[in-house]
């Protein structure tokens, strides 16, 4: 099939979710840890439109896009747990579940923490709802693929680990109040491969806190 | 395989998208035209999140969101010709080109003919930018889809009818210089289902002519 590599940057969750996906599979790969500020050759060669991470090289092809990746990952290595379901319908909701906390959750969880005041408070007010609106969907299921990890838990995933270093730097509660999304946070972090590619709980602490007091010092916001 | 409904409006070119897929696929559909200043009790029923236009309902069940839709229709009626390449490969390479013009391309456009003056002339520059590089990516074939329309000319191909609206009202032009684009946009306009489904002219042109000046009124642009 080719050899696989995964160019990414430890802070990132969108390069976390393709060393989930290839784990998930059982897929060998050699890992390049990229430093944003001084993009290799090789970075800027396979990835010419965004120059961004992650990309998965596969057999000297690069793919890029997270959620284009985890599809393309799950259509290659089909002998592995297969990450959307069979059923037509059942791979739209996840598709479009996926999209919503790409498009919802994640800008909403910039101005969580990267605001102050009262727009700090109205954005941590938005977050819980799509928060409470994507646990729902969960309709009493462990996990979005129901007993083990699906396309939604590894494109969202990220939230189980990130969210409550957000919650503190931001210095505001949200999950404690929504059950369905700590339970789910809860059992994705005891499945063995997801606890395996985790970045140092201290280091994104300390990137994303450096972050908020840059952003509120240049942008005139009061922490 | 139950009856197949599309929410849609006139002016939404994510709704003609579905339109054409069911066309492409040969799907009888029954279609609602919304009025999105004051939506439906079906509309809001069957698209509980966004409450937005394009859903398809199917057999009483709903699917939101252009993009999943058209993967869903691909993949639910596959006797009709295949949207998305065999290849995992080639499908990722359609996946990351349509999220290109979703995530680039369309906001892209809101600025080059929401804004005046120097803001105008910055989005017509990234326009074109992003335009060249969507167009080289097609490599010398008459469509995405190669010599038929695929899921990239039916997620994108309404620039075709509607970027030179779009251009008459910004007053600027962008695709003369782009042959890759204007040549597609030629090839989309032939194809059959295409020409059935479009809104009139003057109807895009009024309405989107009406937006601008009351942005630019509201926002304090300079036409």
């Amino acid at each position: 099939m080719g050899a696989v590599k995964v160019l990414g940057t430890w802070a990132s969750p969108f390069a976390l979710r393709v060393e989930w996906a290839l784990k998930l599979k059982g897929v060998e790969y050699e890992y390049a840890n990229e430093d944003l500020l001084n993009k290799s050759a090789e970075l800027l060669r396979y990835s010419p439109v965004y120059k961004k991470v992650p990309v998965l090289v596969h057999g000297g092809h690069p793919v890029a896009e997270s959620l284009v990746i985890i599809e393309y990952i799950d259509e290659v290595w089909k002998d592995g747990p297969a990450f959307l379901p069979a059923d037509p319908y059942e791979r739209a909701q996840a598709r479009f579940w996926a999209r919503f906390t790409e498009d919802k959750i994640l800008p909403g969880l910039f101005d969580f923490y990267l605001k102050a005041g009262e727009e700090q408070k109205k954005a941590a007010e938005e977050l819980k709802e799509n928060l409470k609106t994507f646990g729902g969907s969960l309709k009493g299921k462990k996990l979005f693929g129901g007993e083990t990890i699906g396309y939604v838990d590894i494109v969202a995933g990220w939230l189980a680990y990130w969210l409550p270093v957000i919650e503190e730097i931001a210095g505001v509660s949200i999950v404690e109040e929504l059950p369905e999304i700590s339970a789910w946070f809860d059992e994705l972090l005891r499945v063995e491969v997801v606890k395996q590619c985790l970045p140092p709980r201290e280091k994104i602490y300390d990137l994303n806190r450096k972050r908020r007091e840059h952003v509120l010092a240049t942008q005139g916001g009061h922490p």
